[in-house]
């Protein structure tokens, strides 16, 4: 009766994208993308972002992130983004491997989400122009945040204006990207380009697949010489075929809005049932598939005791993650458990 | 009644591989490669080259080669390799990206192999210790060659000693290490550690897999910051389950060499067929799964037009790949319309 | 009757220095650091810092710090310093250009200077061996800080304990090292390997050298592969004897201190001078060559009318720097209009 | 009565430049190359190559050409030159350095000097646009080459013509650049830009200078993040007046080719008398400062015993280099000893 709420990716795959990489398997295809799983993709991608896009596939987040921000940022280029950024705190230093060595300035802000006012403030030691400073090349927004927080349409594009007015790309880190757009109902589009997003990677793991991973331009000029450094970075996969399998069901009749509906729900659910309790404190407003809350001792060592699994973020805070196989049970075994303790 | 010859990697997944991975896509497991799959891969592989190895699957085989160089070659080192090699021709600079710069020498060779003699005549002029040059620290040695041609346990040795005594690692490219070891009949560790190689990238993906290759140390102590590197290159897969299960499934109970006899078996009707052809000559020896043959331009266009794909090399050299999937039909359809031309 | 404050680089060379190297430009000499002013500075440097050192002279205080933090840091490293450190703020990038991709990890401290708290306090939160996360690797000291304040030895030994104690190496940015010991009046080796900082960055060029610095490692195994990553970064200098020569007439019968200490004594009149003027507040204690200090804008105005050079950090406090070659005249001048202003 | 003819950087500084340095070496100046020495220098290059150029000196010639090549080549890109050109054989990776990775491409040709042919010959296989082989960015050419013979303005234009038309830049390492213009007698704008290079690394330290180097470029477009290369490689000069007097002093009235031509008499006097002796054979035409001469083995060991260095390059192929600095009394003392053998 216990569960692992310690990330989402201790889940496995969805049925569908399961099936539909079986279908994938037999029979002989162009290697390199080249396919028509991969071709079906592009135009998916094409018509659920209501735009041209260039789309490159890749089996992890870490590729994706640290492949698209190469593209916009130079070696000497800095990158603003959230303290607790996942770029900056878990990629053991992908982005600077990729870039050829940029340097991730880090912003401070509540709920895991950067504001206009922070990023101005930091730019206003930037020096412009001058050779001895690292150069801002690109701002990083996280699409569900760190803190299981979601960014409105606006506050995306009030902050793409400060980035864009100081030349600075911006890119979406999207590993949860479906979690925020199942949680606003808004278009894709509106969470991205419409808002002046540069670059999204748009994450399929988490959601369900896999290992899959799309980074999608929304300027596609800004992709081209994306490619090369895919390959370079041993990211072009060589059964193409099967990354674009996986993305293509997970997209395919908005089965990754539900997915990422039900995560949602999930997490709505534990923070429903644990926020009642006495001495518990939601520490971020709960708008995906994470719940940190604070927690007496005694309740977290009882649930720990009960075999569930979590991460204890600092003394009473706890990280929960759902996932779109988190069974409503397990959510209410733990506020069972939680309650009694 | 046509077919695609062009590359082992047109071929989709093997369906042991693929059930084993439905099996796997359910629960919940840690991710990151802490997995009981994994952890069978482990010690299976441990079983399969008998003796104690560290394992990190990838799921491409330039990640897997650029990732195993940049254990063993500093930035200013040089990597001997053939020619031909795939590091040096196909992978874009990803071994120059990984090791943060290293130089690849190359070195001829009659049917894509290196000899103890060509190495040896190169490093006569590699001036250990000088500042100013790169210094040689690794040879890598692709088995099966990109001839379609296998080292034997001898040469492998005679290989590895001469680097060795110039203090330089062994790097073995194994993209088709399972079709050398079915076409050899011999034990896996007679072709590597125990005729001294240092690590191996074993290719799962051209022999059945979807998409997996795993980096073999045969030394552990070389593998200290491996799993540094794996991460920063972004190809620590986070649900490790789905790369070890592919491997694992492909090994077992033999697998992996049944398919690999599939394919040279198939190599080798083509060879059959072909070479009896007037003005047909075999440019290498068949040993693994390619077919490299110079035929009549009439011959070729006949072929080209009733529907086949394969590489032209130059002139009236064509290239054929077999797989774990192709079918006979396929060889004896193309061996027949190339003597009806 | 106006003066340059900005740095102590818009000083030219100590004449002691040219006619060393005018001496050096006559005849023929082995080049790349084999030639006889490069094996008298070596043992000049092994006499001074009484104990064997690997000496490196590079021609900027950019290379040399960049370089040795190269040498003890893996591209998956953190470096941890001030965040007014010159290795951060100042030098666009080098570290993670030499390190291929190392992170800095800054950590604030009052007058300019760590403390063992604030290091271990971020230490806390590295997770060592979790391949998610870069590896502490090294502590970098500024010596003289850049708020102009030295580190005692015991304040270097406390430092380096908590590094050591995390297995990190010490690197000491020493661009201003001569004024320090200068003003603390210690042996060298008191404020280096004898506290325990394992490469030092000696630099000559703002003490009165044209442009010369030299890299010193206290333990020369960790300088194995230096000479490679010196060469590779462009910084062997072909007629090797025009960086020697330079250094070694710097460091001839205590030059060095001479020229550090005039400059310290020209910031210490300076100091005198302005905190006594209504309204002026020193921002740290004044132990090298620079002084910060705030002053009413009507005299910050008077002086930049009056025609002296310096920078403004921000508000009222502005940054004053003494050289080697800063006439007292000039230091009298600049107090006299500020006590008119 | 014995000489260094190893290299030309075994000689010292020119006077005149010594005494420009140690002009340039009293007073204040703003740093960084905001400086009056290095605007004069701007201006006469700007004259002497009669057009716009931008110009950034350096220290070193492996930084010259590391950082022109990194300007213009991606990490993806591969860079084609000589076989033995400075940049492949004696540079331990600086351009794969700097450049993130890139490849050199090497190509024979006689007397050290590449062809049209040989370059479009190797460029049919460079398969462009393709992702899996690093793209064709530059072609680098050496003036004077390593075999000391010289390009002329038609040669060098034809070279160019086959890079401009596949989309390369064109690189001149110039490290002899004033040999080769002594010799042929033409105007700097012919060997360069009027012939279509786009970067040339004007080489002043053989030449005379103790420690300069000037990347310029053509076209100022493709020079616009170069100051960020320059100083993230540690390779912008703090007092950058100590680069540009040296440079300045150096081009000054023609004093570059004076010395230059001094070297070039001296290498012609040395072949001229070697040239008679019996079983002497001069290996390429003597067009700079070089001569690459065979002679029999008791000739080589007497000047050897005589106290003569060189280079032996292979077999009894020996190489000699004269300079600025090498005296007439030194080359007959040399073809002396040889008659006498």
């Amino acid at each position: 009766m216990s569960h692992d709420f310690r990330s989402d990716n201790v889940a496995g795959a969805a049925p569908e994208v399961m099936t539909a990489l079986t279908a994938a398997s037999t029979g002989f295809a162009s290697p390199y993308g080249n396919d028509p799983w991969t071709e079906r993709l592009n135009k998916r991608l094409c018509a659920l972002f209501e735009t041209e896009v260039a789309v490159f596939p890749v089996a992890t987040g870490t590729a994706a992130n640290a492949l698209a921000l190469s593209a916009v940022v130079p070696p000497f280029g800095a990158v603003y983004c959230h303290e607790e950024a996942h770029i900056h705190v878990d990629e053991c230093g992908a982005p600077e491997f990729y870039t050829g060595g940029a340097k991730l300035v880090t912003l401070p802000g509540a709920n895991g989400k950067l504001t206009p006012d922070a990023v101005l403030n930091a730019l206003k030691t930037a020096q412009f122009g001058v050779v001895h400073r690292m150069q801002p090349s690109a701002l990083s927004l996280t699409q569900a945040t760190e803190a299981g927080t979601v960014y409105r349409p606006e506050e995306v594009a009030a902050l793409v204006d400060v980035a864009h007015d100081h030349g600075m790309a911006v890119h979406m880190d999207g590993a949860r990207f479906a979690n925020a757009v199942a949680r606003l109902g808004c278009a894709p589009a509106d969470l991205t380009w419409k808002a002046g997003v540069d670059v999204l990677t748009l994450g399929g793991t988490k959601g369900g697949c896999l290992a899959a991973e799309a980074v999608i331009f929304f300027n596609p000029a800004q992709a081209e010489d994306f490619g090369y450094g895919r390959k370079r970075g041993g990211h072009l996969v060589s059964k193409g075929r099967f990354l674009s399998a996986q993305l293509d069901a997970w997209l395919e009749d908005g089965l990754w809005l539900r997915l990422a509906g039900h995560a949602n729900a999930m997490a709505d659910r534990l923070a429903a049932g644990l926020s009642a309790l006495p001495g518990a404190t939601i520490a971020y407003p709960v708008e995906a598939n994470e719940v940190f809350i604070r927690l007496p001792e005694t309740v977290i060592v009882a649930l720990e005791a009960a075999g569930f699994s979590f991460y204890r973020w600092d003394g009473g805070l706890i990280r929960l993650v759902t996932s779109f196989d988190t069974p409503a049970w397990a959510v209410d075994a733990f506020v069972k458990i939680a309650k009694s303790a």
